[in-house]
């Protein structure tokens, strides 16, 4: 089995994880197939390449970094193999590296944001808002942190153990009391699953509500999320499709028995306009939601032509 | 031990809970303590019924239903203990019985507002707004119900319950999902704990984000409250005492030794600011939020200008 | 054939028309059968006038107008004839001259919420709408009109004629040029079908969206309604049912013909919410809408416990 | 010259200054020509009377307590003379009594909405809502308060000066850096000048502004008023007429002669709308805005049909 | 008489309507105009290309779509008159056939924003907007139409008549009943007659308070429309006029001679501020409204900094 | 003393004060410096100018128009001392050009806002505002000017007295009077001291407010702001810094000493959300707020990867 096959079969089966994981594996596995492919014959080898492409990108065709990942390392133009395989090493080198790092830049370009005495609230675990926390309670400041509970899988608690390991002093609340305590909030600062192309952000379920009371209470909401998170085919229109996920992540099996009829839904996601965020922090800086478009276009190397015909 | 003091006890001890079941047995411990306390002088009858007024009111101090019902029940004025006792227990048995009725009233008026094909969003659970929905059910209106699951005591599972039982298909979903599903409803209908003299409404927490995400989406929210639930103090200014319950039901024990220094916060009740809710359907009829003012005046026995002095 | 079957019949084919006239006819004609009905019987004269109630309440049983004078007209306790007969005659009389004064009245309070200089604008046609600009042209006050022509029957158009006969000038516009124009109007004035108990407004399909133009452009809407189109159903939770019109009013026959498929909605009405209304013009006084509550509990001879069991 | 002219005189010229103690000398004038009136022809003391009641009127015909005191004194109906005196000094001793003790009940009732830790924002100078701050400063609550200048005569250092003497921390800011320091502020409470009947408030101009910008960031906003600055006039419809003062408060003669073309504005009101409010806080409760109509209807002395026709 | 020539005067008559013809035609000329001068002197081809440029530019000089044609055909820069020619040929081939596809291009895009189960609102007529529909019912998607009448040109029937034709269910609705209709809208669906810098939309007159409505019940608004449709004079602070069509639209001259005094207005649009508009669908992709400045100065061919001092 | 000492000192003692003054200034220094720079060696030219562009720089560090200036003056690459001196004196003449003729063109374009018949308010006192009004009113249209008085430097007299000279009919009034006047406003024009990356603007303390009173009342607000005025550092996240003035601004020795406790607060500006702005009107253009972000990074020659790193 090649590193490309393995690489596949892993993120298929989803023993590699994370869109940031998921993004940089792909990478690499580009990198080892265009080093390996053994021809002088550049329209062999982009065909292959291509094929490559194709295998990967099927592993998952409703993630976001992923096919992002794919078609910067595969942006070369090349007369020969070697420049080829030169391209493809340097764009997966780049991508692997500008990714490794964008968690850390966008602590220290959020950070900014938070001011000394501010109380966060924060929803969901993402390591680049806890990027956020961290690197502005290392500067000094005297913050505290407020951690919803995350129904159904509490992943709150991985926040809370974050911020417990760091010394964040924090407090745990149900998803239900976000209201309550908003006027206590200074600033939300949320991650993100995916940007839409006019800003829109698609994160765990409840940050839309989340980011209403803030709204409602003239609270700033800022988005950590690193550029490969923004999604190229909403430029085309595209909706991205919110995942349903198991009922028994909701219900116990007892209960479902015990009432047969009941119907249990479970969005993963919803989604937050864009009217109710006040910045995007990614690594390349802090944006206006409404630029989205222009990262898509001019850093994820999508051309709005070209868009409308054949992008994956 | 006297039935009243038996009653107190009860009452103390949460052996006897609901609002109206705690409402009715006060009235019917006064009337009981009415048809005992033997003796010609009115002044000792007085005094006598007076101490059982306080010997009650002093059980749970923070109720509402149960000093609405003392007061009502304590309105006479006579000059002979026969007259005296007579309004007692008249105006007792008044109370148990409407407020036995109002359930059942508040369902016939309330089921009007549901329209044949509607989809009603509840959270928490109450008697009252099931009522609602059962009289629409058994009308013969196609509806279908969706019920918040209610952390951190899962009372949306009780309001599954009756929906099953009686036949309404029901959708449960997670607290944080409320934004996601409300462009689906065609209205909510919740209960009260507690309505103040301006109509805002205090209730189960997370009430009031489900009240804004509905306003945010043109969608009416109705409250299911017996009179008895309008709280005569804040007429006084009084803000209405949000219990903060015990952080056990929120985390268990393994993960408060885990994480020794978070805090964790559990209020019960949030309020929901009247201009979120279209009325309030209680025994008497539909009425718009404001009018809790002439509910506490005109209905719950309570003068305005005495009430600047010596209410409880 | 009587008065009060003539009355009866008329009001029913529509030869009657307008909520004014078909209360003080219902008044009129239960004044002459409690006139003419020959007996000494207290009882049998009860039950004769409960006849005749019933015969026109049947007529039209969706109106407001109808059963609010039908109501007033028989709220009487009376041990003899004489008595019951004395008081229908006088509670008839006073009706019907309170109504007749109404317009009048309304004109005269309304015209004070016009400032020199003011531009109105109005919707459909409402003579107690009407009264208020014409009350405020006759005090010289330097005023125009800006009048919808409101599709599909153009009622404007009488609105156009009534102020081109006072002498006010106007401007005629098409329904959807209001948002256009808004930021031009100083006041909204609009009349009323019916006011339901939360002060929300049923008239003229259209009214809501000019209210939400007006509401975001921070420009006050009042309504003129007599205190008969206030509906004490609603206090029993009743929605006002909103009449669907006939297609034809909206497409010719031929269209008709050529889009078999084409379906064809034409409500006559619209609910505008009160958030959106400033104040309602009575001829009582100038009332917030939420005050409709008061007008059909105090004014509109309606016992709000009574209400809840045997209303019509 | 008696008591009657006297006191006309002096509110006429402005010696006697400020609402409160208007309305107690006009209260307290009719008091004491109903005991000099030396006659016992009932109907020679009501004319006589009444020319009291005008003479007073008119001394500034457009105040809100003025008219209140008189009405309410006057409020008899007699058969003797000597009725109707024991009458009017009955009334007018309740008025005085009742009117100096409301800022005492409005600090007790308003207190309670004061929480631990408040940091309260005030506009111009109110006795009534400083009233609130002292009882709540004196409860024991660790307070602060953030005072506004109040141009063009800044009434904000009066504010300043009572909190010093109290000892309440004070911060003085500009008029227009309310907004910047909205989202530091737990609760605004300012005065009245008048009470509109749909709950509006009339006060000290830049109130309105202040209320936008607390409304925009979720922070409540309670009146405090006495009921006699209720406006019984607006009930038929009135404008509460915005005060225009002299345009050398706002600007030196020197510029004034600099800029001779240049028109100077200076309005001393404005109109906060009743959305803005969360309560009135009166000497008789704590009321909704909306309530001001049953203020004015049922507290002011005022009959809704009688109003059509002869209010002053 | 050239083709040039003819061109223009048939735009000029109004021959050649419509935004997307006009602009063709007005290309084709350009190009015909390069194919026909005969000199080798590439300064008289300029100047001769520049006249062609200024007659075309003329005939319709506040039209959009026009110099958006007339700027893309002639940025060209070359030395010989040949190379000139053979790039004024290839831009207005290109912008052809980009205006061409422009229409189905929008409906693939658009159709994603579509879902099955969709009722889509439209107001007027835009071929666009009916492209959407198009594309989305052909994909097998169970959506309906509601069509407002759009008053006074009815040209809602022509929407209608296309929606019959492909076979999608359809209601007609008149334009006041659009909030009525409101809670039943999954989508709002328009075309565009222009877009301003900051993504304003310039369409029919009713767009305006059908998007106010659309934003009151949180249900998204999409714009569709061809990128010459963004207007590069706003860029410059230009407005875009609102052209003013004949009054006898909207009243016959029976009603005009009946009421010599009444003023008729009749704007033919009317502009919705870019907060009520989700995206803009355009041929190159879905773009937040604020990314007209984008369009206009990337893809219409307009440098800024030029822009200030010479563009037309 | 060298030209470029000179200037940083009269930068940093505030001799060279405004934001354009001091960006020229700066500008002209550095093209000194490079003109009198005596060597051949390129490394050593380049490390002078670094120390030249240093000096300057941290003269007043929290400024927005300096390092701009700078910043752009600096952008050459270069082989040679002489093309290096060449493009630096180049870059200089531009910006200095370019920033002298700003002003003018935003009152040209700006203009194109103002309509005939306008009433303009305008805060504080820019000369970029003004010469939009200045602008409109030489093309001959009939428009007038209220200016807030501005406390606590009274800016709005300087407003006043430019008005005055131009022939501008112009109001004054209180900062608290602006919601009263709103309703007579169509247009508000501001100017800016800095432009953040998403479009919000900071400028003098109450510029918020009257931002939020115009949006309440659907009244435009537009921004002038040449580009330097835009903030380069907000792309990283850095929170533009309110300077808060002395407290003797605001009250005099006499009342400090009075009451010692008193806390003064000096905000000199505040912040508006660029939700509150329909446009920015730049030297380049009219542009939406959220384009500040392609300012800063297309035009004030701000790399965005370069930016996360090494940015001043």
């Amino acid at each position: 089995m090649t590193i490309l096959t393995e690489t596949a079969e892993k993120i298929k089966n989803m023993e590699i994880r994370g869109a940031g994981r998921i993004a940089r594996a792909a990478a690499l596995a580009l990198k080892e197939e265009a080093t390996s492919i053994d021809t002088d014959d550049i329209g062999e080898f982009n065909r292959r390449m291509n094929d490559a492409y194709e295998t990967l990108y099927n592993t998952r065709p409703t993630a976001v970094s992923l096919p992002n990942a794919l078609r910067l390392v595969m942006r070369y133009r090349a007369a020969t193999v070697e420049d080829a395989r030169k391209a493809i090493i340097s764009n997966a080198d780049n991508f692997i590296s500008n990714s490794q790092n964008a968690v850390k830049k966008i602590g220290q370009i959020g950070a900014k944001r938070i001011k000394d005495g501010d109380t966060i609230l924060t929803h969901c675990n993402s390591s680049a808002a806890a990027a956020i926390v961290e690197a502005a309670f290392k500067q000094g400041k005297n913050i505290n942190v407020i951690a919803t509970e995350t129904r159904p899988r509490q992943q709150g608690y991985v926040t809370v153990d974050i911020m417990q390991k760091i010394g964040v002093p924090t407090t745990l609340i149900l998803d239900s009391a976000v209201r309550y305590f908003m006027k206590d909030v200074d600033i939300v600062v949320v991650g993100a699953d995916a940007i839409t192309v006019n800003g829109s952000l698609i994160n765990k379920v409840g940050t839309s509500q989340i980011a209403l009371a803030a709204h409602e209470a003239r609270v700033n909401l800022i988005v950590a999320a690193e550029t490969y998170k923004f999604s190229p085919k909403t430029l085309l229109g595209d909706l991205v499709e919110i995942e349903e996920r198991d009922p028994s992540e909701v219900l116990s099996p007892e209960m479902h028995i015990k009432w047969p009829g009941l119907i249990v839904r479970n969005p993963a996601f919803d989604v937050t306009p864009h009217q109710y965020i006040d910045l995007i922090i990614t690594e390349l800086g802090a944006i206006p939601p409404e630029m989205a478009f222009w990262v898509i276009t001019e850093k994820l190397g999508l051309e709005l032509e070209d868009s409308a015909t054949n992008i994956k």
